[in-house]
């Protein structure tokens, strides 16, 4: 098995490779608020510690989740990009987010998106997958 | 805000709540392998810890995604069951497994239930609902 993997259940997997509150939080910003530097996921309202943020960036790279890169236009900061395994971790996000829309009374999830989401999930997925597009 | 609760972003909120690891597990075995009694949920392949089980099932209970009671034709044992709640969290467990299953070359996942969730999955989630209809 690979690493800590505790075993092959489909849950337990997954759990092992993102199943991280903060691994989580990045991928939602890569995925779902297409932030792409360091900085970005620093700033995020959860307030991520550096170390925690350069740790677990480290390891979706390893876990090819995510790609790290030099802009092409040159620059210092890397650009973090979202690997196919990753996008297809959309369907997880989006129902989370369902669920919490449904059950927090102080939910920051905008109506109109969760509209969007419920009634048509493919289309909203496509959507985002476009932006990531090559 | 509640509690820990760092945001209310839809993910971060699910994650306070049940972005734990062994939370994630149990709900597992409570949802998708019907399991109720304490005994079962300590006997996972994954060896959960007596006193990391005894805590994560009273979150359980005191996030209202599990009720505790006395089996109705008595007996010592207390019977654990999901709630609506928990119900609904059925979407995220399902998808998490659809991910697995094609990204686990060993998965454990079997394709004939797979196949079934990737046709239908609604009508997967409501045979599962019915077990738990009172």
């Amino acid at each position: 098995m690979k690493r800590g993997c505790r075993s092959h259940c489909p849950i337990a997997f997954a759990l092992e490779i993102f199943g991280d509150r903060w691994t989580l939080l990045v991928l939602r910003d890569l995925l779902l608020r297409a932030k792409s530097r360091y900085k970005e996921f620093l700033a995020s309202e959860e307030g991520i510690a550096t170390n925690v943020l350069a740790e677990r960036l480290r390891r979706l790279e390893e876990e090819r989740l995510v790609t790290k890169s030099r802009p092409s236009g040159g620059g210092r900061q890397f650009v973090y990009r979202p690997t196919a395994r990753a996008l297809d971790l959309l369907p997880v996000l989006l129902e989370i987010s369902c669920w919490s829309a449904k059950y927090d009374p102080l939910t920051a999830a905008p109506p109109a998106v969760m509209r969007r989401i419920r009634k048509n999930r493919g289309s909203f997925i496509r959507q985002i997958r476009q932006q990531f597009a090559v």
